[in-house]
């Protein structure tokens, strides 16, 4: 391979991480700079090449980058651009792939942080060999990355793949974010498991760890670690998250019937906590045609390196995109090709 | 094109239809054979053979059969196999992609009516030249083939696109046929009309034309009859269908952000009386990236050849299927291809 290497860079509301990542997935070095330091996209883009440069050189990877992709909130794959509705400080649309491959010189690939996140996982890690899968994100937010027949689905408009915003609760649901009632996101976010946990103190009298907590300051943390202990209130939270979760999964198979679903963020790491009612609710309530069939797993990449490795999958498809045609992609390629 | 026609072949509970199509989607001939008639799936087949072959002759078709695509319930894709759980008089599996190739020595396609309606629209009707798209069959049930970038999703066990399966309902939901309750299916088929006029009838105590049918008897079409002609409550059956519907439709959206929803069916014949909650309740419910761009069309195929031709677009793509590998087409290839 006569360029052996891709960059990745995962764009979040405080920091930018960014690394250089081999065909193995392994990542040679990495580094970030603060999102929010430069008032301008172009002051923002001159920091980050300067950044990324001196991390390519002192790698002795000088013309050897495939391709750059980028994580970040809201970017469209179609388009190049990240949209409207993001917490970054620069106006939206941002024709960051333009940007971005005019400064470098390089061919950009950018999309939405979770479709990275699913990307990276066909590409080093638990979907490895999957045709059909669904990625999980569990942070903050829901998210979600749906591959089919080995494609990366982006939808007719490159946003496709919003499955923390299918409705759960259709009376009386949690207001969500995207300014509806009743999302997944809403329940089974980090964010849903500390409302979870309030309804609950709130609704229910018998004691529970999480009471000597101020009540808005409860965390899903707070709520895992007194699940651990062993605090029966705590543990029907992650009971009641892992049923809605098992309840949307169910919903999901009967689209794509995926092989597995992979969990990743923070909320996936809480063990048989959440596993058990999520896998027992998926059983119970996916169609007689896949029961004992569809597969849970849990990320396999290092959550360190996991944004960065994720974008950095991109750049293997990455392509030239010039100032004439910002959005010229009409097709999604293969993710994996 | 040396082999300019395709057959395709409907197989109902009640009646086969078949006939031969050109690449334009012209159906130059057709006809059909009862269903039910053979006890042995070979009886069944040679008769099929014997008939088929008739018409083929008379057509001046003969050598010039590209391929046979068969649409049928339960029928898998990649194994070529009618699965368990069907109206059919043979034993389940039924190996038919490999029976009908054998003895006609034409390679064959076989997948579900739903799909093959999808297949057919892209080829011929209302979904030509969109690559992103669901279509949505509202009859007896609620069926559904998903078109992604231009490829039919299959998903890992060619089962994928049961949308009528969806819960709608989470709490008090109807029983579905399928043994869970609150599915789409339940309320927004035929029957699903039906048995929402039968609800409406029984808690409510307006005077409605419905009262003068045998509660029990009360069809979909009944229940149209009586809204064209102005009954308040046969409206609010379709209002009350529409709105679930566009519930559906705008979670539907979340996954694969289609360009278009295309319905087909007896109950998309319903006109406005549908189509108005319908397109309310998707603008009210979608995701706000979202709004005002979903298109919802109906099929532009003419009904009485809309089976036939669903199931014969897939004879372009059918290959050779021998009796070593019946499952061995673990890709999907391009839908339209």
């Amino acid at each position: 391979m006569s360029k052996p290497y891709v960059v990745g860079i995962d764009i979040g509301g405080t920091n930018t991480v960014f690394g250089i990542v081999d065909a193995r997935g392994v990542v040679l070095a990495s580094s970030s700079i603060k999102t929010q330091k430069h008032s301008t996209i172009e002051g923002y883009i001159d920091e980050l090449y300067d950044e990324l440069t001196k991390l390519i050189k002192a790698n002795d990877a000088e013309d050897k980058i495939h391709g750059i992709g980028i994580g970040a909130p809201n970017a469209n794959y179609y388009s190049g651009m990240i949209e409207a509705g993001v917490n970054l400080p620069w106006p939206t649309p941002i024709p960051l792939a333009q940007l971005v491959s005019e400064k470098f010189g390089i061919p950009v690939a950018i999309t939405n942080d979770a479709n990275a996140a699913a990307i990276g996982e066909m590409t080093y890690g638990a979907a490895r060999g999957l045709k059909d899968f669904i990625m999980i994100t569990l942070g903050t937010g829901v998210g979600s990355g749906i591959v089919i027949n080995g494609q990366l689905v982006y939808g007719h408009d490159g946003f496709a793949g919003e499955l923390g915003h299918v409705i759960m609760k259709r009376n009386n649901g949690r207001l969500c974010g995207c300014g509806r009632t009743g999302c997944l996101e809403a329940y089974c976010s980090a964010t849903g498991v500390a409302r979870t946990a309030r309804e609950f103190l709130e609704i229910r009298t018998e004691p529970s760890i999480l009471r000597n907590i101020p009540v808005d300051e409860i965390t899903s943390k707070d709520v895992y670690d007194a699940a651990i202990a062993g605090d029966k209130l705590a543990k029907d939270v992650f009971d009641y998250t892992g049923e809605i979760l098992g309840e949307a999964l169910a919903d999901f198979t009967v689209f794509s019937a995926p092989e597995a679903f992979i969990l990743f963020g923070g909320l996936a790491k809480s063990g048989d906590l959440l596993m058990k009612p999520l896998r027992n609710s998926l059983e119970k309530n996916v169609m007689k045609v896949w029961k004992g069939k569809v597969k849970v797993l849990l990320s396999e990449l290092k959550e360190a390196d996991a944004a960065v490795l994720g974008a950095s999958a991109l750049g293997w498809e990455a392509k030239p995109v010039t100032a004439a045609t910002p959005a010229a992609l009409p097709t999604a390629p293969a993710a994996n090709a």
